[in-house]
This record gives structure tokens, sequence and C-alpha cells, in this order.
């Protein structure tokens, strides 16, 4: 699972950083978080094809956060996409997503979907879920965490041979979780299975003020990625307009335990972020300031990728 | 007066265009032809500031001439505009204007004046008129010809010396087309003054597949902007669009007499432009294929800037 940051910046683009979009590829599949204005450009400049993008997640509707959706759509179309496309984003989503694809002359070649979500809503998935919590922002603000299913224990083969089952369609069976009979034994997968392996999990904040619901959603993440639109100095300004500082952004990874924390979201009023990951490293020191195009390989925490 | 083309892609961006745009700097305004979705960007990019921007021209509602609207207008308002910005475009237009401004929470700090414009129109401003024509596209669009008024003919100061006009008041008076009387005479500014000197004149297609009204809007324009959205191989199928080949832009450059032609709106297709402009200069020698943030000064027909 990699995520991919399209746009870093805050409130309007600068020729560093366009506003926000996060892609998560998954498998086959890609996920994008946030998707600003200019985000199929940036989408065509980096590794993500915006072909795959299966799933969009709407943290608020101010415009630096969701006026690419039109275009993106829009290109997916003259690309002859046919498969659905799903939209998920706070109250007026579903009317939103209706009076973009109704601006101008338009259709699409592909059903969407769009869907209202609220605080509490966990919307499953095949082999995944995304749990949505609520932000402190200006305006109705979601966040999202991205959650894997966990994976089936090791699978233990010495011991399954050792307790007598013949290898091949046996042991796959086991691996998938089924009981097995054979030679009149019951075998159950808890016999040659370890426990269970937690799957990999990412927090996105959007844009928010700090608050409990950071670190009870963020609790043990992978990657928290969170709002960091100043630096200390001007912490208070950004909290009055429901944005956090880096300091802030490291303080809830620390609380909530993640492994490493994305500062992302920067005012276009900082031409250098030294001082902003300075004192996010202070507190937290698996901090980094996204920039446009990085890419974060996430790992289980075992090692594993 | 300068150009300054800040998207050259046909349809949907690419990494090389983006999606169309052109500010023409004329003194102390920015006037925008289009504006696809990234001009912002774009203009962050460019030479251009984007709160010198008065008036808006959109040639037609396909997204990838309008779709910037909504974030241009709201990052004028970010950074604190308060003088009136004026938008005009086909049928629609004030409604449209309405609906994208009514996206997600939003507000400007200025006034917005959005105004519906026909073939045959003639938008006067103070020293320079647009004049609208109807293009040949899928969906109604619109050509634009901005014309600056005509300059008073040169100050002959020899001649006016031996009429017996003293220097001074009198000689700015005679200039700016008044009559004076001096000594019991009257001087007339006919009298003084050379032929009136004809302003620049600059015609943009928007998408159009080829039409006698082009050729007439365009005549003795200094410079034509004309879609291209493909050579010569291509030309069939891009007419079946609404579209022009470059070959036939230069015809309508070379029927209307035009000083110089730009090809614009380039199909994703075409990676390098050689046989287009080739296919161009055949016809019509000062034929250049317009780059993102390609820039070009506008002389008068006598050489003066």
């Amino acid at each position: 699972m990699k995520i991919v940051f399209l746009g870093t910046g805050g409130s309007w683009p600068s020729p560093e950083r366009n506003v926000s979009a996060i892609a998560v590829k998954r498998n086959a599949e890609v996920l994008l978080f946030d998707c600003g204005e200019g985000t199929q450009r940036q989408l065509m400049h980096s590794t993500v094809s915006f072909m795959q993008i299966s799933k969009i997640f709407i943290t608020h509707f101010h415009g630096d956060h969701f006026l690419g959706l039109a275009g993106l759509i829009q290109s997916m179309s003259m690309n002859k996409r046919d498969s659905p496309l799903e939209i998920y984003g706070p109250d007026g989503c579903e009317i939103l997503i209706e009076s973009m694809t109704n601006l101008g002359h338009y259709s699409t070649t592909y059903p969407i979907v769009a869907r209202d979500v609220k605080p509490g809503d966990i919307i499953e998935f095949e082999d995944y879920k995304v749990r949505v919590a609520e932000a402190q922002h200006t305006v109705p603000a979601l966040m999202y965490s991205l959650e894997e299913n966990s994976r089936p224990g090791k699978f233990d083969k010495p011991k399954a041979l050792e307790l007598g089952i013949p290898e091949g369609k046996f042991f796959s069976q086991l691996q998938q979780g089924k009981t097995i009979e054979h030679d009149g034994k019951t075998f159950t997968p808890d016999m040659v299975l370890g426990s269970p392996r937690p799957g990999r999990k990412i927090v996105y904040t959007g844009d928010t003020k700090p608050c409990d619901a950071i670190v009870e959603l963020a609790k043990d993440c992978d990657v928290l990625i969170h709002d960091s639109t100043t630096a200390l100095d001007l912490q208070e300004k950004s909290n009055s307009y429901g944005h956090s500082s880096s300091a802030q952004a490291a303080q809830a990874a620390k609380d909530a335990a993640a492994v490493k924390l994305f500062l992302t979201h920067i005012s276009p009023r900082y031409d250098e972020t030294e001082q902003m990951l300075a004192d996010a490293i202070a507190i937290f020191e698996n901090s980094e300031v996204a920039e446009d195009f990085t890419e974060y390989e996430v790992k289980y925490k075992n090692g594993e990728i």
C-alpha cells in the first residue's frame, strides 16, 4: 500500500504546492482523499493512473478540497471509463456532485455513486474499511481512517505435517480459515495458524484544529496525515481558522502512538518548512513534511510490505 | 498589449499543456479568455498577476474552457479583492456563475457581474470593444474580437506653429480632439492632426470548425488565435467534433489577411507539433504553435509598441 501526495498546500495553490489531494494505491485500486482543483493534472505528473481511481473521499466542501472533482470526472469520461466511481463526503455530497456534473455541457460514460457519510460511520469494503470521524474546522468536516482487515495468521507447515495433514488442498483450505476432515479427524485453522496479523491503518485529518477525536481515530495507526497549516509561530491564528500547527500534529501523532506522521496543508505563506518540521520533530521524531509527489510505502508493523 | 498563453491543450490537460486560458495584458488591466481548470496556478507560474484580471470572456461551457473559474474567483476573495469582476459568456453564463459560486462553503469579497452575450453583440469599454461572433462547435460557442479604438492622428507641431498657435494648453486641447479659438481665429483638430491611427485587434476563435464568420471577424487583425486541435492527418475527425486542423486555421488567417497566427487547443494525442506547424506554414507563413507561457507583444501595424 503506497501513499502518493498530489497536493500539499493549503487554501490556494502556489508554484510549489497544489491544493489538497492524496492518493492511496492498494493492490489494483487507487483511493483518492480530497480532490482540489488541478488534481487530474497532478495525477498525470505522478505514478498513479487517474483511471484506476475507484473511490474518492472528500473531507469538507472548501474549494481547495473538492473543486478538482468536475474536471477529473469529465476526463474519465473522455477516456471512456465504464466502471462506477464512488464518492463519499459530508452532508450535501450527493447534491454537490449532482450540481457539479450539471455544470455546462457534459455527460458521463459511467455511473457515479455519491454518498453522504457522517461521523461514526464505518464504510465496509471487501478487505478494508473506512472509518469516519468529526474534524473541528470552520465548516462541517470529516476525518477518515483507512483500515485493512486483519490477515490470517502465518501457516505453520511443520506443525501441519506433524499433525498428519497431507500437503495440497487441505493446506490452502486451512489457510483460508476453513475446518477440514482427514482420516476421520477434524482439523481447525487455529491448530496450524498463528494469531491473525493486523492490517495497516492510515488516518487523514483533512482540515482541523486539535481535538480528542484525532487521537482516538489515529490510535496505533501506521501513518497519520495531519493538517499542519502553520509552524508554532502562528499556532493561535491557525487554530482560530480551524487549522493546526505542526507541533499540534506531532502531539496528536505521539498521543496516538502513530508510527509515522506526514504534515500537509502547508500555508502558501511558508517558502521553507525547516522550522515547521523542527517544531514537529521536537515532539514526534518520525515526522516529515509532505511535498507534492512524495511517495511512501506503508509497511506492516512486522516490517513486511 | 501582450498576449500570455496560460493553457494551450485541448479537452484534458497533459503534463506539457494545461487546458484553455489566454491572458491579454493591456495597460494596467488583464483580460482573460477562457479559464480551464488549473488556470489560477498557471497564472502563478506566469508573469501575470491574477489579481489584475478585470474581465473574463468564456467561449463555451465545455469543462476545459471554464472549470477554473470557481477556484480563481475564490482565491481572489482569499486575497481580499474588492474590485468587481466582469464575466461574459454564451447563454446561461449568469446562471452558471451563480451555480459555481454556490458550490460548497464559499462567499466572495467583491461583486461579480456575469452577463450572457450573443453573436453580433459589441461590448463597449472605455478605449476598446469586444465583438462577439458565432463559432461552429458541438455546443453553443462564441468567438471574441478585442478591438482597440483608433488613436488620434499624430500631432503636426511645425504646422501648428506655422498657423500661429502658441505652444501649451492649446496643443494638448487640439490633440484631445477639441476645437480652439485663438486671436479671433478658430482652429479645428483636423488642421494639425494626421489621420486617426487604427488600434490593435486580437481575435480568439475558441473551439470551432472552419466557417466564414471567422474570416469576417478576423479581417485585418493583428493576431488570430485559432483552434488547431489536430494536424492535417486527422482534419476530418477534428471537423466532425467541431474543431479545426492547423491548415484550416492557416487558411482562415490568410483569407482574413491577419498579421500573425497562433495555433492553440492542441490535442493531447500530439507529443510533438512539427507536422502541425508545417501544415500551417505551407499556407500562412507567420504561424506559430502556442505553448503554455508563450508571450507575444502585439505591435501596431506601423511597428509601434
